[in-house]
């Protein structure tokens, strides 16, 4: 089993409006509604792969039980959400119909309460005892301490499960620090972390900060990593046009995948690469497209990165 | 009592940002939840005034069930909703912080089934036998016949309660053939119904249509009204800045409150437009400033109509 953890966890709306125009009123054509935070989005894509997965964090109120219910719709994906107090937050996505360009509008979430994260803490090295990996992603909501993925990285480290991190900004930076097996930072994640916009030098860098190996997502321009066994670029053949929501979510599901059928380092990338921009092809936001997939799997171009003097 | 009939019942969700910008992701600072849809506002409105108030639509779904719990919270306001298969829809207010201006995002609203609309229609007849007047409120669902408002306004007629209709396009023009009491068109509303860009003369034309009395809500222009007592205009002492969201549903409640109170005309208008002015200076949206509508009572001047030539 893989278990992703999403603290912060959401009800994700998606409206279409023929043009999106700030200060005027519009009639949203039609409403879809999906459980949303980065990793019940993994584990969407990981239960589509056929692996089975179990997904927590916290769950609250109405919006809460609607997440809820909407996961049980979901084959091979096992709710161990963890009630709280509060009410889980809404995001919603505004597709603009005449650009195809998106607004987000992400509320904050719920506060939780100190009882809260350590009951979570609790159920989670319960779950860890079953895990295969664990992916832990995403933003922290209010309340749950700033170290908070760094604890959670060292309590997977001492269960012996491998662990991957996907959040930004000083959750990123202390989580790092507990040494993770991956993390798979974007680009304006991974300069954040390291001071540096030059990818292949800073995914060098991330390293010595403490993470095992550093996938940085680079949108369209495909994937870098630094690993202990080398450093590779994972490059599509094309560009591919659409929705990038999730596409950072396919990445850390392929490599979850890859990692748990023990791929050599290039083939995780490839697929990676692969199921990044079969999301971005979805008409669906944060789904990925199987036909895409399979025709970019053997189109994926690997290389072997060398430092830029 | 008074009625009020919201056919299109809302969870009205207002998130505020510092400045909205399209095509961006924007983290909500402040989440406020309310029941919504016009008839929900005007009740809010009279209630505030001190009067009883049942309100009556329909209410489905988990925002359903959020939308009544709200409502328990809200003194001198009786929840008469009937349940629906369907669920409650949401409107998004985005209340840009730098500029003020409000961007909305409205939901279609459930499909109502011929069965639903018809325990309605009995449901809405039972009611009409306690209540002194009633308002009826905003746009039409999915499902419901075009010609809803005009069955309304008849059976109240029928019944011999005094019956306000607020609403538009084509649903106001057969309405407005049904003979209701009061229509209160805003400025394009009338325009769609008359032809005619001129409040003046619309309103004439509009009570030639079937409406008895006839009160267009001009924004910070005022009201002008065509009545079988005679046409007036109420104007206040000069703009006032604010959130007009439910400006128009303040006036519908002071119309109704005078009505009851069988006030003349002009002190009917006179404290329609004092709480349209107060909704339009609360902060809060939907809400009328207490301190301001005292103060503006005395200060709308209430002039009779003459045509222009």
């Amino acid at each position: 089993m893989i278990l992703t953890v999403t603290l912060n966890t959401a009800l994700d709306l998606t409206y279409h409006v023929p043009e999106l125009r700030a200060h005027r009123s519009h009639r949203v054509g039609d409403v879809q509604e999906r459980p949303g935070g980065k990793g019940l989005n993994v584990a969407r894509v990981l239960a589509a792969l056929g692996h089975e997965v179990t997904v927590t964090g916290f769950t609250g109120g109405v919006t809460g039980r609607v997440v809820q219910d909407l996961l049980t719709r979901t084959p091979g994906v096992v709710d161990a959400l963890v009630p709280v107090g509060g009410t889980t937050r809404r995001t919603v996505a505004v597709v603009d119909m005449r650009s195809g360009d998106t607004t987000r509008l992400d509320e904050p979430g719920p506060v939780i309460a100190s009882a809260e994260w350590s009951a979570f803490q609790e159920a989670y090295e319960g779950l860890l005892a079953g895990a295969d990996a664990v992916a832990l992603c995403g933003s922290l909501p209010p309340g749950v301490p700033v170290g908070a993925y760094a604890a959670l990285v060292r309590t997977a480290r001492a269960a012996g499960v491998p662990v991957l991190l996907d959040t930004s900004g000083e959750p990123l930076r202390r989580g790092v620090a507990a040494r993770p097996d991956i993390v798979k930072p974007n680009a304006g994640e991974l300069a954040e972390l390291t001071g540096s916009h030059e990818p292949s030098r800073a995914t060098l860098d991330a390293r010595r900060r403490g993470a095992q190996s550093v996938v940085a997502s680079l949108g369209a321009q495909g994937l870098v990593a630094a690993t202990p066994e080398g450093r590779w670029r994972a490059t599509p053949p094309h560009r591919v046009h659409g929705n990038p929501t999730g596409a950072g979510d396919s990445v850390v599901a392929g490599l979850l995948s890859g990692l748990l059928e023990r791929l050599p380092w290039p083939e995780r990338l490839s697929r990676a690469a692969a199921l990044s921009a079969a999301t971005v092809a979805s008409p669906v936001a944060g789904e990925f497209d199987h036909p895409t997939y399979e025709a970019l799997m053997g189109l994926i171009s690997v290389n072997n990165e060398v430092l830029a003097s």
